[in-house]
């Protein structure tokens, strides 16, 4: 079920890097890193090679997902780690990555090979896996606790590259109880929309905190998976996903610029909506709840994290906002914070269907529903 | 110095086009074009297969050139010509597409063997050429003219993915004197910033009415030159530029969505800042200002276009603005039309120098400098 691709001398002609893939920031043609290093040298980025040190998890490499590996693994990351159950299909093949001849290849199999090519530095590691399954998703827990560059220690981040709903629930539940740092990512079935969402554990709102906000994207698994519906894509599409994703996964582990917590893709219009949303102290997830915990208690013990640039004010709660959600429209920056409980423009949410209130506890509204009310729906689905 | 890939019969087991390339829209895994005519199901795209009877030549060829030659190919268009004089070096490594074992190739070589192999369904022509040098200009010229995909038609589109400002000139002369409409793009040598931008002559500012606003993204080619000295570069800014000029060419060509006039993309902050540039009636390029006369006749004999959205009111140019400048700034869409002459926050002129008035004709204010002290300060370079 799992494989390891040995890296090893596939290219020894490679310079640019000595024996332990340290890079080099020599500037000659001969050096696959030297455009890397040159964000020190101007000021982007104060510490790139610690990208060498770093080992992030990857589920699913299809249309966006192996082209965020290909982005980490020319970037130089230390390691990767892949999961998908798939297959590479003609059908595949309107999207970057995949080539003819992978036909037929698991898609961990064909991604490893190609990979471990372009960047033999990178530790690859693959699994032909479904983690939604009982006893894969214990051995995915496991191996987010355990299999960072260092034996035993926690990879440093997951990419949620996934098209259905079970498995975006699986990681982040596993995210939750690990406490490790993931981005969700998704492009609707229309092919002309996408998002990426960091979820940071117990600052952020969680998968299970407000997902019709996750899903915002349209995707509708069950309609994608009725016989002969096919849903479309663009490898222009996929392939900005892809470049959001990793360039925000890049900013957050290599702390330059700021962090989108959540950036979507309006290809019809070239519209882009940002909003953070705060975690719902409510929430269904138990480790959510806890590490909610956590982050208040260190919040208070500790001074603001200097390597992240300091919240605006747009991102303050309000006392009187119980449920903690903020949303931050980019586009109207100049609004009070009355305004923005509604959704920026771009943003749908998955249920539409009019509010069947099911709690009288404190409620707050996002829009025209409460969270509540979502929760509610989401339970009875 | 030209050459091209024959893609026949390369991979005799692809299905789901007929032998003429013809695009099948049948939902099955084998069918290479399932998931783009999906677009057409789904209502975004009404005449996707037109796809296979459009040209687009890519001058440059390089990280934004090559990812967008991929993205085409793999929609499906009928023919593709790269123009490129450069070769695939290990420094190249840390962007996508190529590949170790491209190193020492050309790089039109290196692209015509792997896109032809990706879809042989694709007429693929290459020309290892340096376009600004006299006797190969002309031929770019007569290309453009003759080589699109019926012979002695002119090409439909041109997407020019270069690295300096002399060969921009040059595309933008070939094709004001040809009539094609072309999207400039670039992306800044620290890696966080990128634009692109679309030029229909006659129509939008071309980019010698306008050159600083079009160098917005900060390239500065001497710098870039000098020995020792190395531009920056990031896989994920480059495939997002690669993304955003493949997506807009195809809802021009295609007519769907609305196309950006410009659409810039700031790494460090996600801010996507927007723009609409009308023409210089006084622009230096002689062909320029025949096409803004017959584009001018054009209108007035002609309905508007029924296949474009309708201009927005921000677009709608004032009287007493002479030169016909309108900047739009998607992020701020309530801004009244007198504020709309100030770049929007994140693009900046190349030139930062006092103004020095050298025309006492009208004119008019660009923020603090006047479009004649910007064309003056050009012409000293």
């Amino acid at each position: 079920m799992s494989s390891s691709v040995n890296l090893d001398g596939e290219k020894t002609l490679r310079s640019g890097n000595d024996n332990n893939g340290d890079m080099s920031d020599e500037v000659v043609h001969s050096n696959p890193y030297s455009r890397l290093m040159a964000l020190k040298r101007m000021g982007i980025v104060n510490n790139y090679e610690k990208i060498r040190k770093l080992c992030i998890t990857i589920v699913g490499i299809g249309g966006v997902g192996s082209v965020a590996a290909e982005m980490l693994v020319r970037c130089g990351i230390g390691k990767i780690i892949l999961f998908d159950y798939d297959q590479v299909e003609w059908s595949n093949m309107n999207r970057l990555f995949y080539q003819p001849r992978h036909i037929g290849l698991s898609k961990v199999e064909a991604a490893g090979l190609t990979l471990s090519s372009i960047n033999p530095d990178v530790i690859i590691e693959t699994h032909h896996m479904d983690i939604t399954k009982v006893e894969t998703y214990e051995f995915f827990l496991d191996s987010l606790e355990t299999s960072g560059l260092t034996f035993g220690h926690p990879v440093d981040m997951v990419l949620s590259c996934v098209d259905n709903f079970e498995a975006r629930m699986a990681i982040n539940s596993a995210c939750n109880e690990k406490n490790i740092t993931w981005f969700e990512s998704g492009v609707a079935e229309n092919a002309v929309s996408g998002h990426i969402q960091m979820i940071v554990p117990g600052k952020t709102a969680c998968f299970a905190c407000a997902p019709p906000l996750m899903v915002s994207a349209g995707i509708d698994e069950k309609s994608i998976k009725k016989e002969g519906v096919c849903a479309a894509s663009l490898p222009t599409t996929m392939g900005i996903i892809s470049g959001f994703l990793v360039q925000n996964a890049l900013k957050k582990l290599l702390q330059f610029g700021k962090v989108s917590d959540y950036l979507g893709y309006m290809a019809l219009t070239d519209f882009f909506p940002t909003m953070t949303l705060k975690p719902n102290p409510f929430c269904q997830d138990n480790y959510c709840k806890i590490r909610q915990d956590e982050y208040k208690l260190n919040e208070k013990q500790q001074p603001p994290d200097n390597c992240e640039p300091a919240p605006s004010e747009d991102s303050v709660v309000h006392d009187d906002n119980t449920w903690g959600i903020t949303l931050v429209s980019e586009s109207e920056p100049e609004k009070s914070h009355e305004q923005d409980l509604s959704l920026p423009t771009g943003i749908n949410r998955e249920f539409t269907v009019d509010s069947l209130p099911c709690n009288e506890d404190e409620e707050v509204s996002v829009g025209e529903e409460t969270l509540e009310d979502l929760q509610c729906k989401m339970k009875a689905l």
